[in-house]
C-alpha cells in the first residue's frame, strides 16, 4: 500500500510517499515539493497547486492520502492564505474517492520524533532515518513524509491491537 | 455577455448570473444557493462545493467570474474555515481558463447601495429593484447578485470614460 502525506502551507507544498506495511522497514517512494509563485494572482496559484497535486496522484497513485490537520494560524491574514492553500489540498484528495486522513502537527511530531515541541530539524533527522534517505529534504517534503509515518504507525497500533 | 457572480461562505455559497451591458437594463438570468452540510467531512463538503459550482458554469456559461474579496475574518478558526471554500471557488473559476474578477464587500455596498456599510436587507432590495426581481432572494444569492451588478457597473465607467 502506498500512503501519500501532502503538507499544505501558503508558500509551498510538501508531498511525500512511502510504502506500508513495514516488512522489514517502511519504504522511501518519493518526495518533493509544490512551490506557489509569489509573482502570480492566487487563483493562478490555486490552479498549479490542484494541478500539480493531480499529477503526483496520477503518477504514484497512492491508496490512501494523510494531510496536516490545522486548528491554528499566526493573525486571520495567515489563516485566510493556509485556508485557500488547504481547500484545494483536500478538494484535490477528495476527488480521487480514496481515503483521507488528518493528524496535526503536534500528533505527527509526538508519532515520527516521539515529542510534540519538536524542530524541523529533528523531524527531517527522524524521518530520514526511519526511511533509510540519504540524500538531504527540505522541511516541506519532511513534514510531508512524516505525516505518511504517523498514519502508517497509527495502522501499525490498530494491526497490533486486533493480532 | 454573462457574468456569475459567487459569495463564497463557510456554511453557504452565493452564486449570481446577469447579462451586461445595461441596455436599457442589466438582465437577471439566474441565482442560488450552495448548501455545504455540517454533517459531512470538510473534504466532502468541498468536493460538493467544487461540483455544484461546475454545474452551474457547465448550465450557464458566464463569460466572467466575480468573487468576493475578503481581508479580514473573526478570529483564526473563521478565517481558515472561508479560506478553505474561498480557495475551492477561485480554483474552480481558474479552471475555467476565464477572467476572474474580485471586489471587496465595502466595494461591492458601495456600488450596489451606494454606502459601504449597508446591511444584508439592504443590498438585498437594491439588487431586486436593480434586476426587477419580484421574488425574495437568499442574502446569499442577493450578494452574489451584487458582486456581479458592481462588476457590470465598473464595466460601464470604464466604457463611459472610453466613449
Amino acid at each position: 500500500m502506498r500512503i501519500l502525506g501532502i503538507d499544505p502551507g501558503s508558500i509551498n507544498c510538501g508531498y511525500g510517499l512511502i510504502r506500508y506495511p513495514k516488512t522489514p522497514k517502511l519504504q522511501y517512494i518519493s518526495s518533493g515539493r509544490i512551490v506557489l509563485p509569489a509573482s502570480k494572482s492566487l487563483h493562478a496559484r490555486l490552479k498549479e497547486l490542484y494541478i500539480s497535486l493531480a499529477d503526483v496522484i496520477a503518477e504514484y497513485k497512492p491508496d490512501e492520502i494523510v494531510i496536516e490537520k490545522i486548528f491554528f494560524a499566526k493573525g486571520t491574514k495567515t489563516a485566510l492564505s493556509l485556508g485557500h492553500t488547504r481547500g484545494v489540498v483536500l478538494l484535490a484528495a477528495s476527488l480521487t474517492g480514496l481515503s483521507i486522513y488528518e493528524y496535526s502537527a503536534l500528533e505527527v511530531k509526538k508519532a515520527v520524533v516521539g515529542y510534540g515541541r519538536a524542530d524541523k530539524n529533528q523531524v527531517q533527522k527522524m524521518v530520514r532515518e526511519i526511511l533509510n534517505i540519504k540524500h538531504s529534504l527540505s522541511p516541506d517534503s519532511a513534514d510531508a513524509l512524516a505525516l505518511a509515518i504517523c498514519h502508517a504507525n497509527s495502522k501499525q497500533l490498530i494491526c497490533d491491537k486486533h493480532s
